[in-house]
């Protein structure tokens, strides 16, 4: 009969808690494969090469995303039974929908969509998003409803990978796009409030994940966000990159 | 003063409830003009420009939406009150599940894609559908749990359309892709399955929307499905045919 080796045999080790170095690294390389960073929209965004009617299509169609976020917040702030997790959740509701002193996100995206010509007034009613932006982002509303409050917490992480996306998207629309200029303060306001959510959050997940299993939950919860931010580029690309068909009622570019 | 005309002016008749032929040939017009047998992914199918990864690609994510059809109408089940309305409805999950004398849809359609060269078993879990399926899909459950029945009855309307489309696409599939004959049941089964759905679901819309306000949420849903649908297409039509760009952890063609 074989001596049982000291080493922790396979089993055990994928059943291992992760601590939380080995936890961030796991959800560090979730970004790295999945983070919409390098989706061929944004690399054309960032290479200078998306016309004024496609960045118009973008900002209208990301506003939805947008308006729905302090929504999603919301849903999370009336699970948590904590008030102490509820006083630093509620910080997200009021970034985007602003207070006495800060218009807040939603406002400043609309300014973004203004930039790029658009009437934020028809922006705000939502009308001619592409069906797969609204599906997308509808099923981040599924998640923090339908999972557990660890696991909706978790699907907000991409906010550690967004401060470094951001920089860059920054830098390139002044860049490549000097006439969006005026319309960039909802990404300024963004790099300075990512950071803390991104650290509580990962926080609240390593300290509320307490076994291998509900870290595996909260790492695919992380995965489904990233895909949720990836399939509205691939909506946006292919109604109006290649081959550039937007569904029936959706936004269509003048002047194409 | 003026005289007012006898003639009912354009508010009336902005309110005024459609007859049943007139509500029947509203929706027929929802679905010229965004039911997906227009999108260009069927287009191509049609004229038989898929490949065998392309219509593996097609039987793989629909399992997806075949997998939760009985699933919605479960939850159409569960919300209608009345033994009659549940004893038609019930049916539909018969048609798809399956009973001692029939194998049901969901199997039809694993032996269609078994027929593509798929593994069915591999089919069942999933795996590698596009994030784009799955939130378009989600959609329809979303719809059916949390609008009125009667939208949720309404959202069922496509089968007003399925039979043009199936026919149309059996002969095509017959004809350029002859290897896939031994698959096509689902089709046959649906041709005579859809037909009574259709009429038993817009009798129920007709009889059931009060108001014109009414008959207007039912056809907004019929839209809203068929943007569900349209949608499945873009999604497939991005990663497996222009630019040919599936997410991170999607299905991959071989040999392509």
């Amino acid at each position: 009969m074989a001596v049982r080796s000291v080493e922790p045999n396979q089993a055990d080790q994928a059943n291992a808690l992760l601590s939380f170095d080995e936890l961030r690294a796991r959800l560090r390389a979730v970004g790295e494969e999945r983070y919409h960073h390098k989706h061929p929209f944004h690399l054309m965004m960032h290479e200078g090469r998306l016309s004024r009617g496609q960045l118009q299509a973008w900002a209208l169609n990301r506003y939805y995303y947008q308006s729905i976020i302090p929504i999603k917040d919301s849903i999370i702030l009336s699970r948590g039974p904590d008030p102490v997790f509820r006083r630093a959740w509620r910080k997200r509701v009021v970034d985007h929908d602003g207070d006495a002193t800060s218009e807040g996100g939603i406002k400043r995206w609309l300014k973004l969509a203004e930039a790029t010509g658009l009437n934020p007034e028809q922006v705000r009613t939502g009308q001619g998003i592409l069906p797969g932006t609204r599906f997308a982002v509808n099923e981040y509303l599924n998640i923090v409803r339908n999972r557990s409050l660890l696991e909706a917490v978790a699907s907000s992480l991409t906010e550690m990978f967004s401060p470094e996306l951001i920089t860059l998207r920054v830098e390139k629309l002044r860049q490549h796009y000097p006439w969006l200029a005026g319309g960039l303060d909802y990404f300024e306001a963004r790099l300075y409030q990512a950071p803390d959510d991104s650290k509580f959050a990962i926080n609240y997940v390593f300290e509320n994940a307490k076994t291998r299993a509900e870290q595996e939950l909260a790492t695919q919860a992380l995965r489904d966000k990233c895909d949720i931010l990836w399939a509205q580029l691939d909506a946006l690309y292919f109604a109006y990159v290649q081959p550039g068909w937007p569904p029936p009622g959706a936004f269509r570019i003048e002047n194409a």
